[in-house]
């Protein structure tokens, strides 16, 4: 678009309003919670209350939106690039590898998608739904992975493997665990006795 | 107390206005969150923000005494009692089945110890100091068993089983998992690998 408008005493700002409540709404909900309410995200953001009910029907709505624009650059994070060559045991550990290193960065509370639903406590709520999609997501990659690398029970190992990727998400990030080489070597043991190569 | 005090409007009640506090924020604070405010509390405890306010310093300290109360009972629901003569590895297995059996009952939302923790997101808040030790006990609890069961690396064990354990909890907290027969398969694998008898 041509236009040059800038934010009354701001400086010049391209993001529109529904961009900037979106980036306000997943950092502030990742860092505060999911119950942080509607005038600090409108502040956050820059946005009138009025602006955000003129794109979002609601809260939930802006939360649900944030973290749906969120997962596709959360599976990048964590999934293998298409360059990758590596067998399937490789981008298995090498995604709980990934996990292990983003646990150490300073803003690090555990995966938001985990956290959201232990927040809200409602699979219906418009956000769990986004987030519940984002773990089935993972969980069909660690499923492919764990077929193509001969898992006998390759539904069962993918099962397994949510359980440490969300207990350690869930303990990294509360930080009352630190992750270096528990996750990778649980996997491994895991993996094991599923029997892939 | 030879008090004969009614709470006007209702039935004789002889819990003191702390218990009803106490037992309104576990049951308020588990099924909906820390964040519930003082309002919704003291009108479910049938207890006055005033009559609060001499008792505890804050909803902080509120939630903080609620954990804490709550934290003995639910030691005693999942760890063996006394008279159990069950192997450290039986007495691990236990614990999963007790874990797997709570997760089906209708009003589950997970470890609430764990939740707590995800939900205050700030290692300093009283609450999520009771919550730590909470969670601490549990995984010393690991500890001892997976050393008097001849593990290799009894601590690291301990972490492994505190990953499924809390994976576990949260993920069928949230009902995006159902523990059948995945926790102790789980816990199995990784009891074998770690050289448990």
């Amino acid at each position: 678009m041509a236009t040059t408008e800038k934010a009354p005493g701001n400086a010049p700002d391209k993001a529109s309003p529904r961009d900037r409540l979106l980036d306000a709404a997943a950092e502030l909900f990742y860092r505060d919670g999911v119950s942080i309410g509607v005038e600090a995200l409108c502040k956050a953001a820059g946005v009138s209350k009025r602006s955000m009910y003129q794109l979002f029907t609601s809260k939930d709505e802006v939360l649900a939106a944030s973290l749906d624009r969120r997962s596709a650059a959360y599976a990048e994070q964590l999934l293998p690039g298409p360059q990758d060559d590596g067998t399937p045991r490789e981008r298995v550990l090498g995604l709980f590898e990934r996990l292990e290193k983003a646990s150490t960065e300073p803003g690090y509370q555990g995966c938001p998608f985990l956290a959201a639903l232990v927040e809200l406590k409602d699979l219906g709520h418009p956000a769990s739904v986004v987030a519940q999609q984002a773990k089935q997501h993972l969980q069909d990659w660690l499923r492919a992975q764990a077929e193509a690398g001969g898992a006998r029970e390759p539904e069962l190992l993918a099962r397994q493997l949510m359980l440490v990727f969300d207990g350690a998400s869930a303990r990294s990030g509360a930080r009352i665990e630190s992750l270096a080489g528990l996750t990778t070597v649980t996997v491994t043991s895991l993996m094991d006795a599923a029997g892939v190569a």
